[in-house]
């Protein structure tokens, strides 16, 4: 924890990471409480491609609770972002109640000052609300002192935010109580299990804003039945599966499993009424792309894993990442020359064999695909020490942008 | 039944329709014998729009049995014709034996000539296995003097084929014995049950040939536990709510039951693996439109239904229908002038309101619909008592193209 001089303030910046699910998470039991209809699991990606930056800061000089995103002030008092503060306040307490934490220099109603943003663009479409209020969870315990598992902050905020709470791959139990308090996050296998896992994130051009998940997958408790099946009857088999595929590093059966459960999740929301489509015509020749390219090589070497929208996750080993990367380009080649079509983790580029362009057999859609963040597996929350990477200044107020 | 003179051959030529599944059918329970794995029930569609003619004649001068699809001769050879034509033979062998037909003039082991040609282009994208399968069974029977039902032999041609035996509204009850002598279709309500009812094709330029549905909903079977669970457990309480909604003229209850059921049934090809999108961006579109059109009205005063490709089809009343139709082409401009945009069907325009305007609020997309197809609830199968109708001349060859 850095402390200022004179303990008038206390500021600690965290980063978190972007988690993207392989068994999905779609309903919620219990809408307040933010609990699942089912369990989930999520590979963790790394940091050093996406992440969220926090810097949360108390000080007795603090009239009121704010929060600043991406440079801009926000209402600190929508109910989720109150939940998570109650939350960790509650914990706080607790804590100091029992007195198995050390003494607090700074009181417990100081209000907080919290500032976080992303280090990937908005319009990557990428759901930023895990890693969010994993990284604010993550900051405000470290700022309070809290040391208690941070699954029930963190989910208040958003559901799969608990997932990005650990690095490598993790399952957010759904939990049976009807206080939420066994539905947790645990990891499964940390970030240095599965060494030549490689992710890409194809970034696909939205024609407009597609719904929200919150209401989204409401309506899908409300009215889908294959929803209600699949929870029950489907997911807790592919949970069992998926965490002794990733434990056995079978490629195979992960990728097939992952894309499965990607169609079955959607195939959800198309039963949803009024109905969800999520994917467009480009996600649906990236999946086109895959079966096509794992067809040719006679195995199961890249899956594809979509959420609430139109971009595609690929998942894929080292040794086959580039020549993908060369399938899409192939597929989807870029309309600009300017900004970078490859993003992220650098890789030596190879040529396509003749024999998988023809397997390929698409006509190419240029512009598709708009670029490829190239990532891999990675930790959980760090916590950053260099006070130049705080996001507010001694005054507790944004920093102006550099 | 149409004689020649001397009885050398004798020929028959009948039409019958199109029919639009509602509570849809994908999966079988028995590939050879066409057994599905749940019932369904559709809407047959006005043949004064659309219609399978087929003509048959029998001789004893002919060597071989022959077929010419829109005016091309097709191999005789292939299971599913074998199938109808085996199955029309023995029934018709049958009754001879029993006794209870006239004896016919001609010999069952005298061999057949068949023409059939659709009055739509294939590129309608309308499943025309079904008119054609229905008009077969129908003509063969005519010709052979069976009076039996004719479920099974449309069925072995193609399972939905034995909704087009009858017009107005028809179950196909899937039935439950193994030999599939139960799995037969019957009519709910007759044509002129719901005279407001109006039907519209909404024609989308695919960008690739789609999955067959043959081998599509093998596939769906084999792979997707959302298909099974919907067959068993989903669909036998939709035929009975669909059966009295069409009872009581209900369309709110009609409209929205026919709108979750095709969202189900695309849903569970996205849930096959690998999965089945017959659903492209305009088809998709369309749905939101629909919905907006509704949401707009305060009711459901339109519903769509999509089968194994992106055309939709649209059901609404009579006092709607121009609306809709100006809604459509609002949204979907016509790119070209030179042909019709409005085909069948003559319905009087109407103009937009600026409300329904607001509310539809889409970007329109030039072309997305080639054209519309306007029609009604019709009649099933008919004779044509004309001469000049048939498609084979006195030679038992296709008759030049006028």
């Amino acid at each position: 924890m850095a402390m200022a001089s004179a303990k008038l303030l206390t500021t600690v910046t965290c980063t978190a990471p972007i988690n993207i699910a392989v068994i999905k998470y779609w309903g919620k039991r219990d809408e307040e409480l933010i609990l699942p209809i089912n369990s989930s699991l999520s590979v963790t990606l790394h940091q050093d491609q996406l992440k969220t930056t926090t810097t949360a800061t108390i000080s007795k000089d603090f009239t009121e609770d704010r929060i600043w995103l991406n440079g801009q002030e926000e209402d600190v008092g929508q109910p989720r972002l109150q939940a998570c503060l109650r939350e960790i306040r509650r914990l706080a307490r607790k804590r100091r109640s029992t007195g198995d934490g050390d003494s607090l220099p700074l009181s417990l109603s100081y209000k907080v000052h919290i500032a976080s943003e992303n280090n990937f663009p908005t319009a990557a479409g990428l759901a930023s609300s895990a890693a969010g209020y994993a990284c604010l969870a993550y900051t405000l315990a470290r700022v309070y002192g809290v040391e208690d598992d941070l699954s029930e902050v963190a989910r208040r905020g958003s559901g799969s935010a608990c997932r990005s709470l650990y690095g490598g791959f993790v399952e957010w139990q759904m939990g049976e109580q009807a206080d939420g308090k066994d539905s947790v996050a645990r990891q499964v296998a940390p970030e240095s299990h599965w060494p030549q896992l490689r992710v890409l994130v194809l970034v696909v051009s939205a024609e407009k804003k597609q719904m929200g998940s919150t209401v989204g997958m409401q309506t899908s408790v409300e009215t889908s039945s294959l929803l209600k099946f699949r929870a029950e009857s489907v997911v807790p088999s592919r949970m069992r599966e998926m965490i002794s595929c990733i434990q056995a590093r079978d490629f195979p059966g992960f990728a097939e499993l992952t894309m499965k459960d990607s169609n079955q999740f959607h195939a959800t929301c198309l039963d949803t009424f009024p109905p969800i489509s999520y994917l467009n015509d480009v996600s649906r020749r990236i999946v086109q792309l895959v079966h096509r390219f794992n067809a040719c090589h006679g195995q199961t070497k890249v899956a594809y894993t979509f959420d609430a929208g139109p971009n595609a996750v690929i998942f894929t080993l080292e040794d086959t990442v580039a020549e993908f990367v060369a399938a899409v380009r192939h597929s989807f080649p870029p309309e600009t020359n300017g900004d970078k079509f490859l993003k992220g983790l650098q890789l030596t580029p190879v040529l396509l064999s003749d024999t998988l362009k023809a397997a390929l057999a698409m006509e190419p859609s240029p512009g598709g695909v708009q670029y490829i963040i190239a990532t891999q597996v990675g930790p959980g929350p760090q916590i950053l020490d260099d006070p130049h990477t705080h996001l507010l200044g001694p005054d507790g107020l944004p920093k102006p942008a550099a």
